[in-house]
């Protein structure tokens, strides 16, 4: 069940142009206990089993290596399910900008401030970073990184990640509309 | 049947990635009393049975929030079918033109112009203003939002607001090839 | 057979985004008699059966509207198919170029000069200025409106029709990695 | 076996865009005699059956015609797969920078130096310069041509493909987010 949610929202991010080749992770929050995570390494429209990993206790060296974020976004957040991407013009925007402040309707309406955060992938201080920015909006930007977004559910967290990369295309293409 | 075409067009949109996420809705008209509109939430390429909404009367809660636009289209306008989607390069010349003009043959020939259009999603105020706009061109760009288009079936709306991007990108691209 | 092969390069020419919608053609010549077009108003990627159309006589009314410029590449070039699509760098380059020198290894080597003729869409001058351009090249540009390709098969054409756009994007992506 | 990893990893790169049309090709070492390589002419995302080509001897004229460049690589560094594809970003800045260096975590982490090398496609020349080249770096671009990567398998090639040409995105849109 949560198999095929994974690999149904991973189909739509690579279909989307969210994320390239193996990279991104998805989990979704096991009650109070513990969370399933992507298998490193694999393909997101092809993750196979999700792999559990325990609020305390050892990870399973088949977790995605993010799973530290995803940790501190449970413990830290509402949020039950988070979409990890690399959209590039949301990296782009993230190397430039300390927050992005979307221009189109939908980003005004579900999420009007963008959190630009930093750390390096993998660290206690990224996780940190990321889950104190998704206290206050449904989507960061990891700086040069990636998209870090929260939902109810993966459609929602998808939804966010989706909505970012929008908002930062709009934001992008403006410039080719400049009147002269 | 509709229902089939739903999915067939949504499919295309999705593809062709004028539309993300689960944004954008569809809807044919049914006769005088009231047509067919995309389920909200939906995905475009996995909308589901189409929820009908009348004319007069309880709008059903299963109907996509943007229900007002597609009403006041299809009482002010004699499409008969209707198409909404986020295209990127669309959305971004809307923020700063007051309406586009295309410079691509297709664009010339089948929407010369096309009106940049106000109001926020799912008012009153956005469906009186592009069912307006609709009265004199066959696509609209709602400001910041996306395009509704119409037609005497989905087929020919989705194809003028694949138009529509095609006539925002070319004018975007021009200048890659500026001489200097 | 040709049914299948104009499915086979049509669902090519829309995943690799190069037309959008319904629009576009491809055909094949049939000896010495005429030649095999798609059906007009059908999308490229499910194009149904092709149409006849002889190079004299009456031509059926289902036939693609650009059937007079298939027409006189075949009367005046040694290709065997052609195929038209509207890919937006090439386009929009062929509105500010005479003509397209691409800088990629493929380009130069395949078609080292993309010319760029005038003419409105559906008319005898577009079909004898894309079939002159068509003597000295593989691939023209029809200002505005789009690409003509020829090959010694829907394969050919439909890689030369690939390899402009790839010229036109790597033009225009030059000016992102000037030095300044 | 070898084939569906070939068919398995060509529409990825097919479905990425980061090769169009029959262009690009794949190889895997085959122990210390030689290699597989894509049939010539095949579309990556149906490759058919790979030729064997041995390091030393006669090469089968089904070979594609890059297998000089694959023959160097392997016989130079420890890399047992290789893809080659024409990624337009990565094809632009090598036209304009001597080496490529990624501002995204992901460049920087696993290819933090990209090499740009020269030399016409199918030539000696070329292919002892990429050879050169990937002794450093796991990804190099051929100016004008387009990127070779190694792995220790064509998934592992295919990601610094990918990892490439996203580096090259985030620098170009870059300028979309400078602060004025």
């Amino acid at each position: 069940m949560a198999a095929d949610d994974f690999a149904r929202i991973g189909r739509r991010l690579v279909a989307e142009h969210l994320v390239g080749a193996n990279f991104g992770n998805l989990s979704v929050c096991e009650g109070g206990s513990g969370f399933l995570i992507k298998r490193t390494g694999a393909y997101l429209d092809e993750p196979g089993e999700p792999v559990f990993v325990p609020f305390s206790g050892d990870v399973p060296k088949e977790a995605s290596s993010e799973y530290r974020v995803h940790r501190d976004i449970y413990l830290m957040t509402p949020f039950r399910a988070i979409v990890h991407a690399h959209p590039p013009y949301a990296v782009a925007a993230s190397l430039r900008l300390e927050e992005v402040i979307p221009l189109d309707s939908e980003g005004k309406m579900f999420c009007p401030r963008i959190p630009v955060v930093t750390g390096e992938p993998g660290t206690d201080e990224l996780a940190r970073n990321v889950a104190d920015g998704l206290a206050g909006a449904p989507v960061v930007i990891a700086r040069g990184h990636g998209t870090f977004a929260g939902g109810k559910d993966l459609d929602q967290a998808y939804a966010f990640t989706s909505l970012a990369e929008h908002a930062c295309r709009v934001i992008a293409f403006l410039r080719y509309f400049e009147k002269e």
